[in-house]
């Protein structure tokens, strides 16, 4: 399984892509960072965003792509931001087709250190170990994007087994429905 | 001027067209609404926005987007939505080269009804008065698109000449710094 994992942001938007399955050792096959210059206007910084993101997709062909969710919890401004740069992301991903998954950031802090409450550091230390790298990657964003890519892999399986629930039960209930309507009136 | 405002959701995007100069009677060219599945996955309702944007710039090739600034101190899921539906719509004016302004709900309130506090039957009998229509647009968010459209023609004018200022004052700084560059070392 191949995942782009993205954090994020108009200024710095993390990108890292992994190959990999849960149980196994993954692999890094790439990490970067998209930036946009915060004198900008919005729309400059958008577009410059979504061409990041594309050239991502275009060389490293993910079969999914793993952004972080983003809460409004933070600085107004910031979220803003980076719910717009979000959403440049998904709409990139969906356009292909690419499956998009969110997880929170406690998801991912769990799933990389054990513990949802990690600091940067310790999330560093572990992508640094878990993909075999010599240093943790720079800046924060991008090490928070490989995270990302490895939090997916590794919730895939059972996210998988809870759609597939979903769906059948989605079936079960238009057929309900469906027959329902059948019933001469 | 011939103006697009947009109306961010993901639920439903107020769109509306108005072409006019401030002075002068204003004319509407077009209202409607894009509308995304609440069920849906948020990667297809970004993607039928994007759609939906693309179709209303196909059309009406305005020369101005006007999109409401977005705040986060309502509702945070639905400022979630909002911020990344506006994020679509600047990207796609942004892409063709076309201006994007961003206007505050006082700000268009203020414009159209001389009360930045007006509720939405207030904007909704300027909107229909100031175009001259037969009654208010229908749902509420396609009355506020043609607000702000009608909005960004009445402060284009101040607007111009405060960007125009700005644009002198860089290129003034940017002047000084190229002469300070120049000093022999």
């Amino acid at each position: 399984m191949r995942v782009l994992g993205v954090d994020p942001g108009l200024t710095r938007c993390g990108v890292g892509v992994v190959e990999g399955v849960a149980g196994r050792p993954l692999a890094m096959l790439g990490v970067g960072v998209v930036r946009t210059p915060a004198d900008a206007d919005l729309g400059h910084r958008l577009v410059a965003v979504e061409q990041g993101i594309e050239r991502w997709l275009d060389e490293h062909r993910p079969e999914y792509v793993a952004v972080e969710r983003v809460f409004s919890q933070h600085n107004v401004r910031t979220v803003m931001g980076t719910a717009q740069a979000s959403a440049v992301a998904i709409l990139c991903a969906s356009r292909r087709g690419i499956p998009v998954a969110l997880h929170t950031p406690s998801e991912v802090k769990a799933a990389v250190t054990g513990s949802g409450r990690a600091d940067k550091a310790q999330v560093g230390a572990m992508v640094t170990r878990l993909l075999r790298l010599d240093a943790p990657p720079k800046p924060a964003d991008a090490a928070d994007a490989l995270a990302l890519a490895i939090c997916h892999i590794w919730r895939a399986p059972a996210l998988n087994r809870l759609q597939q629930a979903q769906a059948a039960h989605r079936t079960a209930r238009s057929t309900a429905r469906a027959s329902v309507r059948k019933v001469p009136r």
